[in-house]
């Protein structure tokens, strides 16, 4: 018989992808430009021409060396490489041993709970927080415990998550820059959670995780993001290119499992990491993209076109009189819903063709998400409707 | 704590993995044409002129719209791209909102197995069987229940399978063209197991579903390959372009859930496997070869290469005294050892320079696979070597 939760799973698609649904739906009805949609994280800017260029030049290979299998955690070159980018980056003696390349962050958050979560184990994730996280902790047959972030800076409460630590925790997952607030953690944040995790495994005895999520690491203004691994040694970075290289269909990323941890140990995270991805039914992540991924390690994402946005948006939200979090990183706003029921204010939103997802879902009452990485033209059109949206909550 | 099984898994590798492996450790020390590879199902055909052609095309698009995540399920266009020559090939009502498009048949299996089984279920699988079933089957919480085929034909022995099947079974995978041996399951043959399936199903009281794995289903040598959604309508097809458009790296498939179920069922049963694949981390199958797939949906394998190659190994052998099955599909030789101990005959024949995997992974004692999808060359260099190995046991 069917599996009743994957059926409801499958039946009842995120907030943010139906929202996302919806939105194709009311475009094909009354046009393109008519419809603000700020649901979902689609870059809206451009592959570097240099992801061309290495398509282009892939392409004289000959195809039966292009396309065969590689080795399930990648191809020895396209690890090496990533590697070399990380010990050049943040100075640590990284090996292409510990790159596992995936088919993307989730992926890559999949597989790294499956290796050091066992059923019946409990997982600690700031809220709010990215709502797959939740699905994946709970296909590991594990719980998931939501400890809120501090409001305003978002920053982690690291005396909240020591409280919330007993022996069945295995693991904490981080994702700075954050989605859905964008703030970037900062370096006495993390330092702060590290001697945290430190004290708490010797008192619970034995090790706690940390999965740092990080498809947003290239997209920053103006601040530090520290590299968690040179923090906390125990530190599984999952990385995408999704977002760094706009390639969010292509679906290549990888799990690095830090060479600051004891290499024995590290050794057994990364094999479970390995099994846990031939048990998900990953072969290897795409050959052409990892390649691709390889030739445009450090090439620079374009924050500019973001860091544009982010004004244009802020600029007037703020004259328009709305509440919201100045973000740091990330191509998200959080924005004061103007009712208390998020829901609520997400489908009046609609009304006036504004596609906001509501916070619960992100396990937080009260805000509304915004997607800024959308097309320039898309935002200043919006900012009518946004304006309207507020006056009719003012004329109450 | 790390997941001892998932560390097991990373840790042991499979023994074709294992020995593709060692293969290429070899071949560095003696050289590329003195070690005579036949361990892995990695296509020596180049992919069609038009996979090339079809990617030089796509890049002509613009590459926020290019390479933006698809739906979950896939690019709708896609999909009806495929329902449709589904349809057309097999005289089928196959609808788009059926295909589910997946990183590879592996993965169509997986998240299959998370639709249709609960923890405690088990499935059956004939053997000798590809041995990642196993693994699959034993990540959802259930047991594997292995059938023997019929030797020497190596079809379904539906006998045996019903006499195993109980309340706990919830499925059956099979696997036609079969890899390892090359067995075609003939019409007869799978109009009895559909029968048995139906009745059992009745007398446990409650369906069993067929996962049929797919991924050989182009590359035969003048058999039949019945559509088995057409003769057990309970079917999710698992199909993958790695073998029939020789992009094995790309991980590019689908799941079709047979329109030939009562329709509100296969709805069920799709949103359940939508929803395993969102529980594995599968945001989408990569777009751009998702695209390419749909362009060279009906393009022909070259058969005729991998049929040369079976003329070519299978007419040496016949001459050296080997006793090997007669491949109807696929491009693997199931050939009997020269000992009772497959390993210890795959272990002499190393001395010789060649890899053949045993066929104890395959759940099945005293044979070895040959894959005979490698360069022509390869096999033509391999005889003399062959025939020192049939040579070194007649001496004994």
């Amino acid at each position: 018989m069917i599996d009743e939760r994957m059926y409801g799973l499958g039946n009842a698609p995120s907030a943010i992808r139906e929202l996302f649904a919806y939105g194709l739906k009311r475009k094909a009805e009354i046009g393109e430009d008519k419809v603000f949609d700020y649901s979902i994280g689609n870059p809206s800017v451009p592959a570097p021409q240099k992801v061309a260029d290495t398509i282009e030049e892939l392409m004289k290979l000959p195809p039966v060396e292009l396309h065969a299998y590689s080795p399930a955690a990648g191809i020895p070159a396209v690890r090496q490489t990533i590697a070399d980018s990380i010990a050049r980056r943040y100075g640590i003696p990284a090996k292409a041993g510990r790159v596992y390349m995936t088919v993307g962050a989730a992926a890559s958050i999949a597989i790294s709970l499956g290796a050091v979560t066992n059923a019946g184990d409990e997982v600690i994730v700031p809220s709010p927080y990215f709502p797959e996280y939740k699905v994946w902790i709970e296909t590991m047959g594990c719980s998931i415990v939501e400890v809120p972030t501090q409001v305003p800076s978002f920053q982690l409460d690291v005396e909240a998550m020591g409280a919330a630590i007993n022996e069945k925790t295995a693991a904490v997952i981080i994702n700075s820059p954050n989605n859905p607030v964008g703030a970037v953690y900062t370096r006495k944040n993390l330092e702060a959670l590290a001697a945290m995790l430190e004290e708490k495994g010797k008192e619970i005895g034995h090790p706690i995780y940390l999965i740092s999520d990080e498809p947003y690491r290239e997209i920053t203004y103006g601040v530090e993001v520290p590299y968690v691994p040179t923090i906390y040694p125990r530190t599984l970075v999952c990385y995408s290119y999704s977002k760094a290289l706009s390639l969010p269909g292509e679906r290549v990323g990888y799990v690095y499992v830090s060479d600051t941890m004891d290499a024995e140990e590290a050794d057994r995270v990364f094999f479970a990491v390995a099994g846990a991805g031939r048990a998900h039914g990953y072969i290897c992540a795409p050959v052409l993209f990892q390649r691709v991924a390889a030739a445009c390690v450090d090439e620079p994402s374009d924050v500019e076109a973001y860091a544009t946005n982010r004004r244009i948006l802020t600029e007037a939200l703020d004259e328009m009189g709305y509440e919201y979090v100045q973000p740091d990183g990330a191509f998200y706003l959080w924005v004061r819903a103007l009712e208390p029921d998020a829901q609520a204010f997400s489908d009046r939103a609609k009304q006036h063709e504004l596609l906001i997802v509501p916070s619960d879902s992100f396990g937080c009452p009260g805000w509304v998400r915004m997607s800024y990485c959308i097309a320039r033209e898309t935002i200043e059109n919006s900012l009518p409707a946004l304006k309207a949206l507020k006056e009719s909550y003012d004329a109450e």
